[in-house]
C-alpha cells in the first residue's frame, strides 16, 4: 500500500503555520502518512485581495485575538513562543530555501529552523546572517545554498508554487489539502489527518 | 458548587454560528455546562472595520472555501444544511427577538429553530411573516413579540449587546466567551468547553 500524503502549505511568516509546522509530523506518523512540504507566500495572495500587510495588522481586534491565541495554544502544545517584536517577518530567502530544500530530503529540519528562530527566540528571519548561521547548524554550506535558492530558476520555482496555492483555492496559511479537499487553518490539522488516514 | 456557564456569541447570519448553535447544548450538557446564549451584531463591527458586506462575499477564495467547509462540517456533525439562496440574510429581527426570549427561557429553542429555517430550509429569515411562523411554533403570540422586539428599549438592549461583543475583543461569529478568555470560531466550541470545565 502506497504512503498516503498529507500536504502543509505554509508561510514563514505566519504563526499559526509555526504551531502546526512544528506538530505536524508526530500527528502525520501516528496516521502513518507522509507530509509534503510547501512553503508558499501569503503576500502575492494577500495583496490581490487589496491587503498590503497582514490582516492581524490590518484588523486590531484580530491581532490581539491571535496574539493571545497562538500564546494560549503554543502553552498547550508545550511549544516555546515569544512575540516577535516585528510583525510579520520577510519570509521570502527562507521559503526559497525552503523549496530548494524539499526535494534534497532537508526542507523539514529548516522549516522548523527558521520557524523556532523567529517565534522561539524573536530571530530576524528576513536576514541573511540569521539563515547563514541556521544552515551551517545543518550541515549546509550558506554560501552555496544561499546563491542556489536567488537562481532565477528557484525564484520562477517558488512563484509557480504560490501560483499553485491560488490555484488550489488557498487564502490562508497554514492551509492542508488531501486528496483535493482543503483544510484551512492549525484548527484543522486534525480534520486533514483524519481525511488522508481514512480516506 | 455553582454551575461554570460558557457564553456563545452569535450571529444569525452566519453560517459557522448554525453548527455551532445546533451542537453546543449537548457539548455543554456533557461536561456540565450551561449556555448563555448571547446574540449580537456583526454588521456594524465589519462596517468599523471597512466592510460592507460578508467577507465571504468580499473575498472570493475565502468564500468558495467556507460553503465547502461548511458542507463537510454540517455532514460530520449529522446537521442538514443547504445553501441559503441569498447570503447573508438579514438577522436583525431575530436577533432582537432572541435578546427578548433570553431572560424568558426561550431563545434556546427559537435561535435554533431560525437556523435551521435558514441554514436548513433556505427560508428568508429577514421576513417578518416567516419569523411569525416560527414564534407560533414555539407558542408565543407573534403579534406581541413583534412589538415588544421592536421597542425602543429592546433595539436599545441589542445595541449595547453588540457594543458589549466589541468590549470583550469580538471580531466574528460564532464566539465563546469564558472567564474573560475570547475563543473564535466553531472549530474552538471545545477548547472553550474545556476551558469552562476544567478552569
Amino acid at each position: 500500500m502506497a504512503t498516503r500524503r498529507l500536504e502543509l502549505w505554509y508561510e514563514f511568516a505566519s504563526t499559526y503555520s509555526y504551531l502546526s509546522v512544528m506538530r505536524v509530523e508526530k500527528v502525520a506518523a501516528a496516521a502513518r502518512l507522509e507530509v509534503a512540504w510547501r512553503p508558499f507566500l501569503l503576500g502575492p495572495i494577500f495583496r490581490a485581495q487589496g491587503w498590503n500587510d497582514s490582516p492581524f495588522n490590518l484588523y486590531e481586534a484580530k491581532g490581539r485575538y491571535m496574539w493571545r491565541d497562538v500564546e494560549r495554544l503554543a502553552a498547550g502544545y508545550g511549544l516555546p513562543f515569544r512575540r516577535p517584536s516585528l510583525f510579520p517577518r520577510n519570509g521570502l530567502s527562507a521559503a526559497r530555501i525552503a523549496l530548494l530544500a524539499e526535494p534534497e530530503g532537508w526542507c523539514a529540519d529548516w522549516t522548523r529552523a527558521v520557524f523556532s528562530a523567529e517565534f522561539a527566540h524573536d530571530r530576524e528571519i528576513g536576514d541573511t546572517a540569521i539563515l547563514s548561521g541556521l544552515l551551517e547548524t545543518l550541515g549546509q554550506d550558506p554560501g552555496a545554498v544561499l546563491v542556489r535558492a536567488e537562481s532565477d530558476s528557484n525564484k520562477a520555482a517558488l512563484r509557480a508554487q504560490t501560483e499553485r496555492a491560488q490555484q488550489l483555492g488557498i487564502f490562508g496559511a497554514p492551509s492542508f489539502v488531501v486528496d483535493g479537499e482543503l483544510y484551512w487553518g492549525n484548527d484543522r490539522l486534525g480534520d486533514a489527518v483524519a481525511k488522508a488516514a481514512l480516506g
